[in-house]
Protein backbone atom coordinates (compact mmCIF):
# COMPACT_ATOMS: atom_id res chain seq x y z
CA UNK A 1 0.00 0.00 0.00
CA UNK A 2 1.62 3.35 -1.20
CA UNK A 3 1.68 6.10 1.51
CA UNK A 4 -1.47 8.02 -0.36
CA UNK A 5 -4.07 5.04 -0.60
CA UNK A 6 -6.78 3.77 2.30
CA UNK A 7 -8.16 0.70 2.97
CA UNK A 8 -11.86 -0.23 4.38
CA UNK A 9 -13.12 -3.17 5.70
CA UNK A 10 -17.53 -3.88 4.85
CA UNK A 11 -19.03 -6.68 5.38
CA UNK A 12 -21.68 -6.91 3.16
CA UNK A 13 -25.22 -6.56 4.04
CA UNK A 14 -28.26 -8.34 3.52
CA UNK A 15 -30.49 -5.20 2.52
CA UNK A 16 -27.58 -4.54 -0.17
CA UNK A 17 -28.60 -7.31 -2.27
CA UNK A 18 -30.64 -7.62 -4.80
CA UNK A 19 -33.10 -10.53 -6.28
CA UNK A 20 -30.47 -11.91 -8.79
CA UNK A 21 -28.54 -12.69 -4.76
CA UNK A 22 -25.26 -10.01 -4.94
CA UNK A 23 -24.80 -6.94 -4.06
CA UNK A 24 -26.86 -4.39 -5.74
CA UNK A 25 -25.04 -2.17 -8.41
CA UNK A 26 -26.23 1.45 -6.20
CA UNK A 27 -24.44 0.17 -3.31
CA UNK A 28 -21.03 0.62 -4.93
CA UNK A 29 -21.30 4.23 -4.96
CA UNK A 30 -21.73 4.12 -1.11
CA UNK A 31 -19.13 1.95 -0.30
CA UNK A 32 -17.07 4.64 -2.50
CA UNK A 33 -18.10 7.08 -0.46
CA UNK A 34 -17.04 5.00 2.92
CA UNK A 35 -13.59 4.93 1.13
CA UNK A 36 -13.26 8.82 0.96
CA UNK A 37 -14.68 8.93 4.19
CA UNK A 38 -11.61 6.47 5.99
CA UNK A 39 -9.29 8.50 3.30
CA UNK A 40 -10.10 11.99 4.77
CA UNK A 41 -9.75 10.63 8.12
CA UNK A 42 -6.56 9.28 7.68
CA UNK A 43 -4.86 12.64 6.44
CA UNK A 44 -6.31 13.54 9.59
CA UNK A 45 -9.67 15.59 8.72
CA UNK A 46 -13.08 14.22 8.93
CA UNK A 47 -15.10 15.18 5.76
CA UNK A 48 -17.67 16.46 8.42
CA UNK A 49 -14.95 19.30 9.39
CA UNK A 50 -14.29 20.22 6.02
CA UNK A 51 -17.92 20.80 5.98
CA UNK A 52 -18.25 22.97 9.51
CA UNK A 53 -15.23 24.69 7.63
CA UNK A 54 -17.37 25.35 3.95
CA UNK A 55 -16.25 22.99 1.65
CA UNK A 56 -18.27 20.60 0.21
CA UNK A 57 -17.25 17.86 -2.49
CA UNK A 58 -20.38 17.58 -4.89
CA UNK A 59 -20.07 14.46 -7.25
CA UNK A 60 -19.94 15.37 -10.63
CA UNK A 61 -19.23 12.34 -12.03
CA UNK A 62 -19.28 8.47 -11.17
CA UNK A 63 -18.10 5.64 -13.20
CA UNK A 64 -18.15 2.00 -11.94
CA UNK A 65 -16.88 -1.49 -13.73
CA UNK A 66 -18.18 -4.40 -12.30
CA UNK A 67 -15.97 -7.31 -12.59
CA UNK A 68 -17.65 -10.13 -10.31
CA UNK A 69 -20.11 -10.01 -7.99
CA UNK A 70 -20.38 -9.65 -4.27
CA UNK A 71 -22.75 -11.52 -2.26
CA UNK A 72 -24.34 -11.13 1.76
CA UNK A 73 -21.80 -11.61 4.75
CA UNK A 74 -18.64 -11.57 2.42
CA UNK A 75 -15.84 -9.01 3.72
CA UNK A 76 -14.92 -6.46 1.07
CA UNK A 77 -11.82 -4.18 1.00
CA UNK A 78 -12.37 -0.81 -0.85
CA UNK A 79 -8.97 1.04 -1.79
CA UNK A 80 -9.04 4.67 -2.03
CA UNK A 81 -6.90 7.21 -3.68
CA UNK A 82 -6.75 10.56 -4.90
CA UNK A 83 -5.72 10.57 -8.66
CA UNK A 84 -6.10 14.63 -9.28
CA UNK A 85 -6.50 17.59 -7.15
CA UNK A 86 -7.21 20.32 -9.70
CA UNK A 87 -7.64 23.93 -8.57
CA UNK A 88 -11.70 23.72 -8.26
CA UNK A 89 -11.92 19.64 -8.23
CA UNK A 90 -10.69 16.45 -7.09
CA UNK A 91 -10.92 12.96 -8.45
CA UNK A 92 -10.93 9.46 -6.25
CA UNK A 93 -9.98 6.42 -7.67
CA UNK A 94 -11.60 2.92 -5.98
CA UNK A 95 -11.11 -0.72 -6.63
CA UNK A 96 -13.17 -3.30 -4.64
CA UNK A 97 -11.68 -6.56 -3.73
CA UNK A 98 -13.08 -9.86 -1.62
CA UNK A 99 -11.46 -11.58 1.27
CA UNK A 100 -9.77 -13.93 -1.51
CA UNK A 101 -7.94 -10.54 -3.39
CA UNK A 102 -10.42 -11.29 -6.42
CA UNK A 103 -11.37 -7.77 -8.13
CA UNK A 104 -14.58 -6.86 -7.71
CA UNK A 105 -14.99 -3.49 -9.24
CA UNK A 106 -13.09 -0.48 -9.97
CA UNK A 107 -14.37 3.09 -10.50
CA UNK A 108 -13.72 7.08 -10.33
CA UNK A 109 -15.76 9.84 -8.84
CA UNK A 110 -14.90 13.27 -9.46
CA UNK A 111 -16.14 16.40 -6.97
CA UNK A 112 -16.17 19.88 -7.42
CA UNK A 113 -15.95 22.29 -4.61
CA UNK A 114 -18.88 24.38 -3.15
CA UNK A 115 -19.61 26.19 -0.69
CA UNK A 116 -22.52 26.25 1.78
CA UNK A 117 -24.90 27.57 -0.78
CA UNK A 118 -23.62 25.21 -3.03
CA UNK A 119 -21.98 27.79 -5.67
CA UNK A 120 -18.14 26.08 -6.80
CA UNK A 121 -15.20 27.75 -5.42
CA UNK A 122 -11.66 27.49 -5.50
CA UNK A 123 -10.63 24.52 -2.98
CA UNK A 124 -9.63 26.46 -0.17
CA UNK A 125 -5.74 26.47 0.24
CA UNK A 126 -5.20 24.67 4.01
CA UNK A 127 -7.45 21.86 2.04
CA UNK A 128 -5.56 21.86 -1.28
CA UNK A 129 -2.66 21.01 0.86
CA UNK A 130 -3.87 17.66 3.29
CA UNK A 131 -5.03 16.76 -0.39
CA UNK A 132 -1.90 16.94 -2.39
CA UNK A 133 0.70 16.80 0.49
CA UNK A 134 -0.34 13.85 2.13
CA UNK A 135 0.27 15.47 5.50
CA UNK A 136 -1.68 14.86 8.45
CA UNK A 137 -3.48 17.75 10.46
CA UNK A 138 -4.91 20.80 9.85
CA UNK A 139 -2.79 24.11 10.12
CA UNK B 1 -61.83 5.94 0.75
CA UNK B 2 -62.89 8.36 3.16
CA UNK B 3 -61.92 12.23 3.17
CA UNK B 4 -59.06 11.94 5.53
CA UNK B 5 -57.01 9.03 3.19
CA UNK B 6 -54.43 9.14 0.88
CA UNK B 7 -53.62 6.65 -1.84
CA UNK B 8 -49.90 6.05 -3.25
CA UNK B 9 -49.15 3.85 -6.18
CA UNK B 10 -45.80 2.78 -6.24
CA UNK B 11 -43.94 0.46 -8.80
CA UNK B 12 -41.42 -2.08 -6.99
CA UNK B 13 -37.97 -1.20 -7.67
CA UNK B 14 -35.33 -4.00 -8.33
CA UNK B 15 -32.91 -2.15 -5.71
CA UNK B 16 -35.69 -2.62 -3.44
CA UNK B 17 -35.62 -6.50 -3.36
CA UNK B 18 -33.15 -8.63 -1.46
CA UNK B 19 -31.66 -12.21 -1.75
CA UNK B 20 -34.96 -13.77 -0.73
CA UNK B 21 -36.48 -12.62 -3.88
CA UNK B 22 -39.17 -10.09 -2.13
CA UNK B 23 -39.14 -6.78 -0.93
CA UNK B 24 -36.52 -6.02 2.10
CA UNK B 25 -38.08 -4.88 5.02
CA UNK B 26 -36.21 -1.93 5.59
CA UNK B 27 -38.22 -0.22 2.33
CA UNK B 28 -41.41 0.23 3.84
CA UNK B 29 -40.57 3.02 5.99
CA UNK B 30 -39.75 5.04 2.57
CA UNK B 31 -42.69 3.86 1.53
CA UNK B 32 -44.92 5.01 4.28
CA UNK B 33 -42.76 8.14 3.49
CA UNK B 34 -43.46 8.65 0.27
CA UNK B 35 -47.50 8.07 1.66
CA UNK B 36 -47.36 10.88 4.00
CA UNK B 37 -45.66 13.54 1.69
CA UNK B 38 -48.36 12.49 -1.02
CA UNK B 39 -51.02 13.12 2.01
CA UNK B 40 -49.22 16.56 2.82
CA UNK B 41 -49.62 17.79 -0.75
CA UNK B 42 -53.51 16.46 -0.84
CA UNK B 43 -54.16 18.60 2.51
CA UNK B 44 -52.94 21.81 -0.12
CA UNK B 45 -49.01 22.10 1.94
CA UNK B 46 -46.19 20.36 0.58
CA UNK B 47 -44.35 18.87 3.33
CA UNK B 48 -41.20 21.03 2.42
CA UNK B 49 -43.40 24.17 2.62
CA UNK B 50 -43.77 22.71 5.75
CA UNK B 51 -40.35 22.49 6.49
CA UNK B 52 -39.21 26.27 4.62
CA UNK B 53 -41.92 27.81 7.59
CA UNK B 54 -40.02 26.01 10.04
CA UNK B 55 -41.42 22.91 11.30
CA UNK B 56 -40.08 19.69 10.94
CA UNK B 57 -41.77 16.21 11.56
CA UNK B 58 -38.72 14.13 13.29
CA UNK B 59 -39.43 10.78 13.64
CA UNK B 60 -40.03 9.25 17.18
CA UNK B 61 -41.50 5.47 16.53
CA UNK B 62 -41.96 3.38 13.80
CA UNK B 63 -43.86 -0.01 13.43
CA UNK B 64 -44.68 -2.64 10.63
CA UNK B 65 -46.56 -5.10 10.68
CA UNK B 66 -45.40 -8.02 7.70
CA UNK B 67 -48.25 -9.74 6.20
CA UNK B 68 -47.22 -10.82 2.53
CA UNK B 69 -43.94 -10.11 0.47
CA UNK B 70 -44.17 -7.64 -1.89
CA UNK B 71 -41.65 -8.67 -5.31
CA UNK B 72 -40.09 -6.47 -7.62
CA UNK B 73 -42.34 -4.72 -10.58
CA UNK B 74 -45.48 -5.19 -8.62
CA UNK B 75 -47.32 -2.66 -8.09
CA UNK B 76 -48.56 -1.55 -4.57
CA UNK B 77 -50.65 0.41 -2.94
CA UNK B 78 -50.11 2.58 0.35
CA UNK B 79 -52.96 3.63 1.97
CA UNK B 80 -52.37 6.78 4.17
CA UNK B 81 -53.80 8.23 7.36
CA UNK B 82 -53.50 10.48 10.19
CA UNK B 83 -54.59 8.56 13.70
CA UNK B 84 -54.18 11.42 15.77
CA UNK B 85 -52.55 15.15 16.48
CA UNK B 86 -51.23 16.00 19.69
CA UNK B 87 -49.87 19.58 20.95
CA UNK B 88 -46.50 18.46 19.83
CA UNK B 89 -46.96 15.34 17.69
CA UNK B 90 -48.86 13.35 15.26
CA UNK B 91 -49.18 9.87 14.29
CA UNK B 92 -49.98 8.69 10.88
CA UNK B 93 -51.27 5.05 10.00
CA UNK B 94 -50.71 3.00 6.67
CA UNK B 95 -51.66 -0.24 4.72
CA UNK B 96 -49.97 -1.38 2.11
CA UNK B 97 -51.61 -3.71 -0.59
CA UNK B 98 -50.92 -5.02 -4.22
CA UNK B 99 -52.58 -4.79 -6.89
CA UNK B 100 -55.09 -7.91 -6.07
CA UNK B 101 -55.63 -5.71 -2.74
CA UNK B 102 -54.43 -8.33 -0.79
CA UNK B 103 -52.74 -6.96 2.25
CA UNK B 104 -48.87 -6.67 2.87
CA UNK B 105 -48.27 -5.11 5.25
CA UNK B 106 -49.76 -2.08 7.86
CA UNK B 107 -48.12 0.03 9.99
CA UNK B 108 -47.16 3.06 11.90
CA UNK B 109 -44.96 6.14 12.39
CA UNK B 110 -45.48 8.73 15.19
CA UNK B 111 -43.20 12.12 14.95
CA UNK B 112 -42.87 14.96 16.95
CA UNK B 113 -42.44 18.74 15.59
CA UNK B 114 -38.88 20.20 15.77
CA UNK B 115 -37.83 23.85 14.55
CA UNK B 116 -35.11 24.19 12.41
CA UNK B 117 -32.25 23.83 15.49
CA UNK B 118 -33.86 20.22 15.93
CA UNK B 119 -35.81 21.72 19.22
CA UNK B 120 -39.09 20.68 20.13
CA UNK B 121 -42.16 22.87 19.51
CA UNK B 122 -45.65 23.14 19.90
CA UNK B 123 -47.25 22.38 16.52
CA UNK B 124 -48.11 25.74 14.73
CA UNK B 125 -51.93 26.93 14.78
CA UNK B 126 -51.46 27.17 10.80
CA UNK B 127 -50.34 23.27 10.42
CA UNK B 128 -52.05 22.11 13.19
CA UNK B 129 -56.06 23.12 11.07
CA UNK B 130 -54.46 21.89 8.27
CA UNK B 131 -53.70 18.49 9.70
CA UNK B 132 -57.01 18.17 11.63
CA UNK B 133 -59.07 19.95 9.67
CA UNK B 134 -58.73 18.30 6.32
CA UNK B 135 -59.40 22.08 4.78
CA UNK B 136 -56.69 22.87 1.64
CA UNK B 137 -54.55 25.47 1.34
CA UNK B 138 -52.73 27.72 3.98
CA UNK B 139 -54.08 30.68 5.45
CA UNK C 1 -40.05 11.69 -28.11
CA UNK C 2 -38.89 8.86 -30.86
CA UNK C 3 -40.12 5.58 -30.83
CA UNK C 4 -37.39 4.59 -28.73
CA UNK C 5 -37.61 6.42 -25.59
CA UNK C 6 -39.19 5.75 -22.75
CA UNK C 7 -40.44 8.13 -20.40
CA UNK C 8 -41.07 7.71 -16.75
CA UNK C 9 -41.98 10.53 -13.95
CA UNK C 10 -40.76 9.69 -10.34
CA UNK C 11 -41.10 11.99 -6.97
CA UNK C 12 -37.91 12.38 -5.05
CA UNK C 13 -38.46 11.13 -1.68
CA UNK C 14 -36.83 12.55 1.26
CA UNK C 15 -35.50 8.96 1.62
CA UNK C 16 -33.43 9.44 -1.57
CA UNK C 17 -31.98 13.36 0.26
CA UNK C 18 -28.81 13.72 1.81
CA UNK C 19 -27.29 15.89 4.54
CA UNK C 20 -26.55 18.44 1.41
CA UNK C 21 -30.06 18.96 0.95
CA UNK C 22 -29.83 16.86 -2.56
CA UNK C 23 -30.62 13.39 -4.15
CA UNK C 24 -27.28 11.52 -2.75
CA UNK C 25 -25.47 11.02 -6.06
CA UNK C 26 -26.37 6.54 -5.22
CA UNK C 27 -29.93 6.91 -6.11
CA UNK C 28 -29.62 7.90 -9.67
CA UNK C 29 -28.56 3.81 -10.93
CA UNK C 30 -31.76 3.34 -9.71
CA UNK C 31 -34.15 5.40 -11.12
CA UNK C 32 -31.83 4.34 -14.46
CA UNK C 33 -33.27 1.05 -13.60
CA UNK C 34 -36.73 1.99 -12.69
CA UNK C 35 -36.37 3.78 -16.50
CA UNK C 36 -35.11 0.60 -17.57
CA UNK C 37 -37.86 -1.49 -16.13
CA UNK C 38 -40.58 0.61 -17.91
CA UNK C 39 -38.47 0.37 -21.31
CA UNK C 40 -39.05 -3.59 -21.02
CA UNK C 41 -42.36 -2.89 -19.92
CA UNK C 42 -43.18 -0.85 -22.96
CA UNK C 43 -41.89 -3.03 -25.09
CA UNK C 44 -44.38 -5.34 -24.05
CA UNK C 45 -41.73 -7.51 -21.88
CA UNK C 46 -41.32 -7.03 -18.12
CA UNK C 47 -37.95 -7.58 -17.10
CA UNK C 48 -39.76 -10.33 -14.75
CA UNK C 49 -40.72 -12.55 -17.39
CA UNK C 50 -37.35 -12.02 -18.76
CA UNK C 51 -35.88 -13.33 -16.04
CA UNK C 52 -38.52 -15.99 -15.72
CA UNK C 53 -37.32 -17.37 -19.40
CA UNK C 54 -34.23 -17.64 -17.92
CA UNK C 55 -32.45 -14.26 -19.11
CA UNK C 56 -31.12 -11.82 -16.63
CA UNK C 57 -28.72 -8.84 -17.47
CA UNK C 58 -25.83 -8.44 -14.79
CA UNK C 59 -24.38 -4.59 -15.08
CA UNK C 60 -21.12 -4.51 -16.27
CA UNK C 61 -20.49 -0.94 -16.15
CA UNK C 62 -22.04 2.01 -14.76
CA UNK C 63 -21.54 6.08 -16.04
CA UNK C 64 -22.85 9.16 -13.98
CA UNK C 65 -22.69 12.60 -15.35
CA UNK C 66 -24.10 15.10 -12.73
CA UNK C 67 -25.12 19.04 -13.81
CA UNK C 68 -27.77 20.04 -11.27
CA UNK C 69 -29.01 18.42 -8.16
CA UNK C 70 -32.66 17.54 -7.59
CA UNK C 71 -34.18 17.52 -4.66
CA UNK C 72 -36.92 16.51 -2.26
CA UNK C 73 -40.48 16.81 -3.73
CA UNK C 74 -39.60 17.64 -7.20
CA UNK C 75 -40.80 15.48 -9.75
CA UNK C 76 -38.31 14.32 -12.57
CA UNK C 77 -38.30 12.46 -15.65
CA UNK C 78 -35.91 9.88 -16.91
CA UNK C 79 -35.92 9.37 -20.26
CA UNK C 80 -34.36 5.87 -21.59
CA UNK C 81 -33.15 4.21 -24.71
CA UNK C 82 -31.09 1.44 -25.54
CA UNK C 83 -28.35 2.37 -27.37
CA UNK C 84 -26.36 -0.63 -28.55
CA UNK C 85 -27.45 -4.08 -28.62
CA UNK C 86 -24.70 -6.82 -29.12
CA UNK C 87 -24.60 -10.46 -29.06
CA UNK C 88 -24.10 -10.99 -25.55
CA UNK C 89 -24.63 -7.66 -23.96
CA UNK C 90 -27.07 -4.18 -24.20
CA UNK C 91 -26.18 -0.16 -23.12
CA UNK C 92 -28.91 1.66 -22.26
CA UNK C 93 -28.47 5.76 -21.76
CA UNK C 94 -30.37 7.69 -20.06
CA UNK C 95 -31.53 11.40 -19.36
CA UNK C 96 -33.25 13.06 -16.13
CA UNK C 97 -34.64 16.59 -16.00
CA UNK C 98 -36.50 18.24 -13.76
CA UNK C 99 -40.08 19.44 -14.31
CA UNK C 100 -39.10 22.50 -16.30
CA UNK C 101 -36.69 20.70 -17.84
CA UNK C 102 -33.32 21.15 -17.06
CA UNK C 103 -31.12 18.32 -17.13
CA UNK C 104 -29.99 17.21 -14.26
CA UNK C 105 -28.12 14.42 -14.84
CA UNK C 106 -26.96 12.36 -17.90
CA UNK C 107 -25.57 8.35 -18.21
CA UNK C 108 -25.61 4.77 -19.20
CA UNK C 109 -25.43 1.33 -18.11
CA UNK C 110 -23.74 -1.92 -20.05
CA UNK C 111 -25.43 -5.04 -19.08
CA UNK C 112 -23.87 -8.49 -20.03
CA UNK C 113 -26.62 -11.47 -20.42
CA UNK C 114 -26.68 -14.28 -18.09
CA UNK C 115 -28.09 -17.37 -17.21
CA UNK C 116 -30.24 -18.56 -13.50
CA UNK C 117 -26.92 -19.64 -12.65
CA UNK C 118 -24.94 -16.47 -13.76
CA UNK C 119 -23.06 -17.77 -16.57
CA UNK C 120 -22.84 -15.00 -19.71
CA UNK C 121 -25.22 -16.47 -22.64
CA UNK C 122 -26.26 -15.13 -26.10
CA UNK C 123 -28.98 -12.71 -25.74
CA UNK C 124 -31.64 -15.52 -26.82
CA UNK C 125 -33.56 -14.07 -30.31
CA UNK C 126 -36.74 -14.02 -28.97
CA UNK C 127 -35.45 -11.21 -26.36
CA UNK C 128 -32.73 -9.51 -29.13
CA UNK C 129 -35.83 -8.85 -31.35
CA UNK C 130 -37.70 -7.67 -28.67
CA UNK C 131 -34.84 -5.48 -27.98
CA UNK C 132 -33.75 -4.10 -31.71
CA UNK C 133 -37.17 -4.31 -33.63
CA UNK C 134 -38.90 -2.28 -30.34
CA UNK C 135 -42.11 -4.87 -31.68
CA UNK C 136 -44.29 -5.72 -28.55
CA UNK C 137 -45.29 -8.78 -27.56
CA UNK C 138 -43.48 -12.49 -26.92
CA UNK C 139 -43.45 -14.63 -30.21
CA UNK D 1 -21.78 -7.68 28.25
CA UNK D 2 -23.96 -10.31 29.23
CA UNK D 3 -22.92 -13.98 27.18
CA UNK D 4 -25.84 -13.58 25.10
CA UNK D 5 -25.24 -9.89 23.73
CA UNK D 6 -23.59 -9.15 20.72
CA UNK D 7 -21.76 -5.48 19.63
CA UNK D 8 -21.51 -4.12 16.15
CA UNK D 9 -19.68 -1.31 15.54
CA UNK D 10 -20.62 0.74 12.57
CA UNK D 11 -19.10 4.20 11.00
CA UNK D 12 -22.29 6.39 9.96
CA UNK D 13 -22.14 6.51 6.22
CA UNK D 14 -23.11 10.37 4.35
CA UNK D 15 -25.72 8.01 2.29
CA UNK D 16 -27.60 7.38 5.42
CA UNK D 17 -27.90 10.89 6.29
CA UNK D 18 -31.12 12.98 4.70
CA UNK D 19 -31.79 16.93 4.36
CA UNK D 20 -32.76 17.34 8.13
CA UNK D 21 -28.67 16.15 8.45
CA UNK D 22 -29.31 13.41 10.36
CA UNK D 23 -29.87 9.64 9.65
CA UNK D 24 -32.73 8.78 8.07
CA UNK D 25 -35.06 6.18 10.00
CA UNK D 26 -35.03 3.58 7.55
CA UNK D 27 -31.36 2.50 8.05
CA UNK D 28 -32.15 1.49 11.60
CA UNK D 29 -33.48 -1.65 10.21
CA UNK D 30 -30.83 -2.36 8.48
CA UNK D 31 -28.37 -1.61 11.57
CA UNK D 32 -30.09 -3.81 13.20
CA UNK D 33 -29.77 -6.75 10.71
CA UNK D 34 -25.91 -6.02 10.61
CA UNK D 35 -26.28 -6.76 14.64
CA UNK D 36 -28.35 -10.09 13.77
CA UNK D 37 -25.62 -11.05 11.08
CA UNK D 38 -22.88 -10.68 13.98
CA UNK D 39 -25.02 -12.24 16.21
CA UNK D 40 -25.41 -15.48 14.39
CA UNK D 41 -21.53 -15.46 13.24
CA UNK D 42 -20.91 -14.86 17.06
CA UNK D 43 -23.05 -18.01 17.66
CA UNK D 44 -20.73 -20.52 15.29
CA UNK D 45 -23.22 -20.18 12.21
CA UNK D 46 -23.17 -17.24 10.08
CA UNK D 47 -26.87 -16.96 8.64
CA UNK D 48 -25.72 -17.69 5.11
CA UNK D 49 -25.14 -21.09 6.46
CA UNK D 50 -28.86 -21.04 7.65
CA UNK D 51 -30.18 -20.30 4.46
CA UNK D 52 -28.24 -22.96 3.01
CA UNK D 53 -29.43 -25.16 5.20
CA UNK D 54 -32.78 -24.24 4.22
CA UNK D 55 -33.43 -22.29 6.55
CA UNK D 56 -34.78 -18.71 6.51
CA UNK D 57 -36.08 -15.73 9.16
CA UNK D 58 -38.35 -13.49 7.07
CA UNK D 59 -39.37 -10.28 8.92
CA UNK D 60 -43.23 -10.46 10.36
CA UNK D 61 -42.20 -7.19 12.90
CA UNK D 62 -40.35 -4.46 13.16
CA UNK D 63 -40.35 -1.52 15.87
CA UNK D 64 -37.94 1.19 16.61
CA UNK D 65 -38.28 4.17 19.13
CA UNK D 66 -35.88 7.40 18.00
CA UNK D 67 -34.70 9.09 21.04
CA UNK D 68 -31.75 10.84 19.80
CA UNK D 69 -30.59 11.20 15.91
CA UNK D 70 -27.20 10.02 14.93
CA UNK D 71 -24.80 12.11 12.40
CA UNK D 72 -22.88 11.22 9.61
CA UNK D 73 -19.46 9.99 10.62
CA UNK D 74 -20.34 9.33 13.69
CA UNK D 75 -19.10 5.58 15.23
CA UNK D 76 -22.62 3.70 16.42
CA UNK D 77 -22.39 0.98 18.56
CA UNK D 78 -25.49 -1.58 17.87
CA UNK D 79 -26.18 -3.75 20.63
CA UNK D 80 -28.30 -7.34 20.25
CA UNK D 81 -29.80 -10.06 22.04
CA UNK D 82 -32.15 -12.87 21.27
CA UNK D 83 -35.16 -11.98 23.64
CA UNK D 84 -37.58 -14.88 22.38
CA UNK D 85 -37.41 -18.47 20.54
CA UNK D 86 -40.56 -19.65 19.79
CA UNK D 87 -41.38 -23.06 17.67
CA UNK D 88 -41.48 -21.44 14.45
CA UNK D 89 -40.43 -17.99 15.53
CA UNK D 90 -37.77 -15.76 16.84
CA UNK D 91 -37.72 -11.91 18.55
CA UNK D 92 -34.60 -10.49 18.18
CA UNK D 93 -34.08 -6.56 20.62
CA UNK D 94 -31.96 -3.86 20.09
CA UNK D 95 -30.02 -0.94 21.25
CA UNK D 96 -28.41 1.72 19.50
CA UNK D 97 -25.50 4.50 21.36
CA UNK D 98 -23.46 6.46 20.41
CA UNK D 99 -19.48 6.97 20.86
CA UNK D 100 -20.57 8.45 23.82
CA UNK D 101 -22.79 5.79 25.29
CA UNK D 102 -25.88 8.38 24.24
CA UNK D 103 -29.14 6.09 23.56
CA UNK D 104 -30.65 6.98 20.09
CA UNK D 105 -32.51 3.98 19.25
CA UNK D 106 -33.92 0.88 20.61
CA UNK D 107 -35.89 -1.99 18.86
CA UNK D 108 -36.87 -5.34 18.36
CA UNK D 109 -37.75 -7.49 15.44
CA UNK D 110 -40.28 -10.71 14.86
CA UNK D 111 -39.48 -13.28 12.58
CA UNK D 112 -41.13 -16.19 11.60
CA UNK D 113 -38.74 -19.70 9.84
CA UNK D 114 -39.51 -20.26 6.30
CA UNK D 115 -38.23 -23.17 3.99
CA UNK D 116 -36.63 -22.37 0.56
CA UNK D 117 -40.25 -21.72 -0.91
CA UNK D 118 -41.29 -19.61 1.63
CA UNK D 119 -43.53 -21.73 3.99
CA UNK D 120 -43.80 -21.66 7.36
CA UNK D 121 -41.64 -24.34 9.07
CA UNK D 122 -41.32 -25.30 12.96
CA UNK D 123 -37.67 -23.87 14.10
CA UNK D 124 -34.53 -27.03 12.82
CA UNK D 125 -33.44 -28.78 15.89
CA UNK D 126 -29.86 -28.09 15.31
CA UNK D 127 -30.74 -24.36 14.58
CA UNK D 128 -32.85 -23.97 18.31
CA UNK D 129 -30.25 -25.18 19.95
CA UNK D 130 -27.99 -22.76 18.51
CA UNK D 131 -30.40 -19.85 19.03
CA UNK D 132 -30.90 -20.75 22.83
CA UNK D 133 -28.22 -22.26 24.02
CA UNK D 134 -25.62 -19.86 22.79
CA UNK D 135 -23.54 -22.89 22.27
CA UNK D 136 -20.79 -22.18 18.93
CA UNK D 137 -20.78 -24.72 16.47
CA UNK D 138 -23.13 -26.68 14.68
CA UNK D 139 -24.08 -30.39 15.56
Amino acid sequence: MSSGECITRLRVRYAETDAMGIVHHSHYATWFEAGRSDLFRQKGLGYSDCEARGAFFRVTELFVRFSQPARYDEEVVICTRISEVRSRGVTFWYEVRNSENALLVTGHTRHICVNASGEVQTIPGWLRQILTGGQPGIP
